[in-house]
């Protein structure tokens, strides 16, 4: 699906955001890509973000797709809004074993109010990319409740 | 609805399983409550674990509810297994602000391998709890991965 | 959970739009019990409802737990709102199998625009309740689309 | 993504399945497409299946989706596999109007015993489509409980 973004400064909006967004700098995820609709995350693999059997921890996968969802949700949000997550599901279908992780967030389609979003969250591992996890979210734009960015 | 532990060990095998998830002691989650089929999990505030507007990230109080489920589900499973995430969905109905926050994991349904479970998210302020989000997840019990714990 | 209907007049106003349901009307679906934030259906077994093995389908199962859900909220909503199922989700435990099924709507976040429901779904059989199925659903309260009931 | 049936009679078999779900000949469902981890079902605009707005009811739509990723899991199971519904998640994009509904049930990840799948589902209308919903589901591959087809 192709988008335009209404407010022409969507991508500096959006690392703006994201930057406030302490809890991705501190699992160590960063933006790799925005785009009209699109944004992906990359998170590198960390021991001390893991689960009991040493694989990343399925939440934390669930956090960096639920950001790549929201932002990428916010690409195409007028410049005055606020983006909250409404609900989110995520299937994880491999273990979160690998040297990172990219979650491409992707919206499928944007209300004046409710945007649908998916990210695929794929492990990389000596040069492949392999899908382990996919989500599909629901995000908000919010204008009236003192919240910006 | 009540259950009861085939495996009278569950106790001491959910906490050692716990205090093997990294990413819980990472972001400062500690287990309060185990049961038959219940596992409550709290989780301070934490400045750097928030989100852009100042609360709690949607990911992180989903990660959190992803362990008090599948915690509650592994309390139930015989000794030898493991426990792994299958799928979950995080509805998110207040901003997560607070001095704190329990993650109430609750088996809903036990089967042989699939084990349905739900939690509900309380943000704590002033001596009051509320309701903040819910999660349904299914998780899977499995034997034959030569994972443990 | 408690809640108030804003609207005294909420028990006709959601029997009349579910009479206007023709979805329920056709699989067999009806209204027995309405109180704010909680609405339950009963669906009685149906051989032209069953999936390939003979047990009601796990989308007839949906179906009627979304109308519950929907309805739940409904009840809670100003008169002039309509209502929609933004997404929901349903978890599978039991074959469907039984004598009839009761749906049991309820409201657990009240919201202005959203609100978040969860419906069990009980097997009837031989006089004993048995719990096969759960959803969580985020229903809307639309006031600009033209649309009443 | 690319699959291989490991059951050369897939075809046979889904259509076979197929024509024993009373519930998809009640409501009028019709496969339209069956390929290796894919199953579309076409599905015409029914009055009597509408609800109080006169759209097709969203469970409706959403029994067809669960139907589609059903089968399209099934397509790559082995024959003596039955097909369950483990849990399934919808949302609604946009008003189902139209004269009729194809979704696209398509296999995500398959294993073992659980298959994710998703399904896109498309209002036709005037020879155009357009997205009105999206479902992520998990199904189950069973052996052992005496199903079959």
């Amino acid at each position: 699906m192709t988008f335009k973004a209404r407010d022409a400064g969507f991508q500096a909006r959006v690392r703006s955001s994201f930057a406030k967004q302490a809890a991705m700098r501190t699992i160590g995820a960063e933006i790799v890509h925005v785009a009209p609709g699109e944004v992906d995350l990359r998170l590198p693999f960390r021991e001390e973000l893991t689960q009991q059997h040493g694989f990343m921890h399925a939440g934390i996968i669930g956090a960096v797709a639920d950001s790549a969802c929201g932002y990428a949700a916010y690409t195409l949000m007028p410049a005055e809004a606020a983006v909250l997550s409404v609900e989110y599901k995520l299937n994880l279908m491999a273990p979160a074993a690998g040297e990172a992780f990219i979650a491409r967030g992707r919206v499928k389609r944007a209300g004046r109010t409710l945007t649908v979003c998916t990210a695929d969250v794929f492990a990389l591992k000596g040069g492949e990319e392999r899908l382990i996890a996919t989500m599909t979210g629901t995000m908000m734009a919010v204008t009236d409740r003192g919240l910006s960015g």
